[in-house]
């Protein structure tokens, strides 16, 4: 194994997704839901695959999937952007953020995340030979210590990896947060990566927020910022790896010079069926998270009768719980033996963090999954041993 | 841009075929059919978009998937692979060399590679930090030249890239050929990564070889072999971006410990069709290739009229000509003035190679295309001022 990859941890979500299907235990760890997107969208795909969208598309994407996403960017937060250099198609998230610190960041340089953090973060920025400094999200309440966001930013730092709504503690960052964090971005000229793939799946009850902000947004920060999202999460598609990158076309550009390499392109008959979920189903997400807002409730709620008080999250698909109050000092070991114990499973945070310590404990669970998956899950927690 | 990037230039491809788009020329340069693979196929993704297959597959693709390409290899070569841990599936055949390299090469080591070779092998080569060494294929026979070979090989050769069917130039490596590639490899130690997406369309007039040999399937060859390959090139499906990579575990392995961080996966309604184009279509490449020999022939043909004249290839999409027979010192300048002579594109050879003087003068052309295409295409050559 080459030395980039080579003390990389696989990923936790693989790991987890296997237990599952080996022990036959319900699985409330990988974020992805059990009913499909808008049918209208599948149909789509069908017809572009008989239509005969089956051969390389350009490798930016396909110009009306391009301008979709533009429209999309407008019709939510007034970003106007030009689909012919500022938007590029990329292999779900995923791709997006490997080929943006692929294209942005040096060996050597800093790339300031927040923590606890997706793990592929951790993986492309060692990958790239990076220095993460990492601004931790400190349990219960997982919000931002702007204190700690100045003194995470180095010398060498360069790129700011953001990602609200936050996977894994379900913070969504108010508009305060991210002026500080835009204050910082400018004071210090740094590109700023931000990962929204959970845009839509905010909860209308969250108190701290006006719903999703865009960092794009602020007064300032669209020449430095480029914006990460997918058709995954917003459309319940997450197998389809479609998403995109926006921002200012050098940036752009970084992403689209690293992913013709990875990638070149994919999914050609799905990326009319993105076009037509963005252009046609406006509303589907917004529906999406008020149904979501329920099972987060139902989860939450059997999570507190299970002794695993959570904080109700703000966003996305995830609550995160503290398993020390049930005696367990490794969340690790918790996962590992909740199959048998439970008939459960649900993701350790603790490779989520540089600070092992501070996410020992910490497991999430996703409440993605019909009602009914969710109330047997927390009925399994309940009577478990 | 991110020094990994800097000076890699972006991919001729995409350059070529907006040229095509732009000036409404035909393309005759991207390697991709205008008539799709088999309807059942198609059919196959549809019903896997109803039934379902929606959502994040394994990251190592999906089980069916993984046992239909251990099928594939077993039926066509008699190679034996363990779908569990020898198989794993990537977004087309890009994605694995791309992880393949990421995965195995560090900064410095020197991967023995033939030239002139795809655009992407440069720029992976580039972006690990890792030294080429080529071999050139010399016009006009572009066979390998074994000392040649052996002369590249120095003391941090870790990696040899091979490729055949070999894009651009068409000449399929023999099995002395291979063999020779075999001795150098057990001799250095040396790991090969070779991509193998033209496997099937091999011409059966070919007198210097016994069809596509992959080289695993030599002595002592299978555990040093990482084989490449994808649905696209031999179902006309470039598109679907659906490839694997097969081989010993843990090469397989160092290509998933890097796809999972690239796109984690890809495409999850087209695998399950993959799995049925392999299982259920074994037959469908062979006759494609027959028939492609005959738009070859055409093509090569027309090719000759048009004072071109092509060495006949033995597989692959393409031919490969010399335009300094018609004066031009210099093929990308007489790739860019093509559309507006005789509206037509093709791809200049230029930067496939690192000894540019090699390759100025060469032209690939693509006979991928609907026969009534090529004679267009070779009718306006032919009457090009
Ligand atoms: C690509 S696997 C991870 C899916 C996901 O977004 C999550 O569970 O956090
Ligand atoms: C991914 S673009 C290149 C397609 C191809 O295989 C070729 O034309 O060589």
């Amino acid at each position: 194994l080459a030395s980039r990859v080579a003390s990389i941890p696989p990923t936790i979500f693989s790991e987890m997704s296997s237990l599952a299907v080996r022990t036959g235990a319900l699985n409330l760890g990988q974020g992805f839901p059990d009913v499909d997107g808008p049918p209208s969208v599948v149909a789509a795909a069908a017809e572009a695959l008989r239509n005969g969208a089956n051969q390389y598309t350009p490798g930016a994407g396909i110009a009306p999937l391009r301008a979709a996403v533009a429209r999309h960017q407008q019709r939510h937060y007034g970003i106007e952007l030009d689909p012919e250099t500022e938007v590029v198609v990329t292999t779900g998230c995923t791709e997006a953020i490997a080929a943006a610190l692929l294209g942005l960041v040096d060996p050597g340089d800093e790339v300031v995340v927040l923590e606890p953090y997706y793990d592929s973060y951790l993986a492309m920025i060692e990958m790239c030979g990076g220095v993460r400094r990492p601004v931790t999200l400190r349990a219960p309440d997982f919000r931002l210590d702007v204190e700690e966001l100045r003194a995470a930013v180095g010398p060498r730092a360069r790129v700011l990896l953001l990602n609200s709504p936050h996977n894994p503690t379900g913070t969504v960052l108010t508009r305060a947060e991210l002026q500080a964090v835009a204050d910082v971005a400018i004071e210090h000229d740094l590109l700023v990566v931000t990962d929204e793939v959970y845009e839509h799946l905010v909860f209308d009850d969250a108190q701290s927020t006006e719903g999703h902000v865009p960092i794009a947004t602020l007064p300032g920060m669209r020449e430095r910022t480029l914006t990460l999202s997918s058709v995954g999460k917003s459309y319940s598609l997450t197998g389809w790896k479609v998403g995109w990158a926006t921002g200012p076309a050098p940036l752009v550009d970084a992403v689209l010079s690293v992913k013709q390499w990875l990638t070149f392109m994919s999914g050609s008959p799905l990326q009319p069926a993105v076009a037509h979920a963005l252009d046609h189903e406006p509303d589907w997400p917004g529906r999406l998270a008020r149904d979501l807002q329920g099972r987060r409730d139902l989860l939450c709620d059997g999570l507190g009768r299970a002794g695993l008080d959570p904080r109700v999250p703000e966003g996305t698909y995830f609550a995160t719980t503290d398993v020390a109050h049930l005696g367990w000092a490794d969340g690790r070991e918790f996962c590992l033996a909740l199959p048998e114990r439970a008939g459960v499973v649900a993701i350790p945070a603790q490779g989520f963090y540089d600070d092992v310590d501070a996410g020992r404990h910490l497991v999430r669970w996703a409440f993605c999954k019909e009602a009914a998956v969710i109330e047997d899950g927390v009925r399994r927690l309940e009577t478990a041993d």
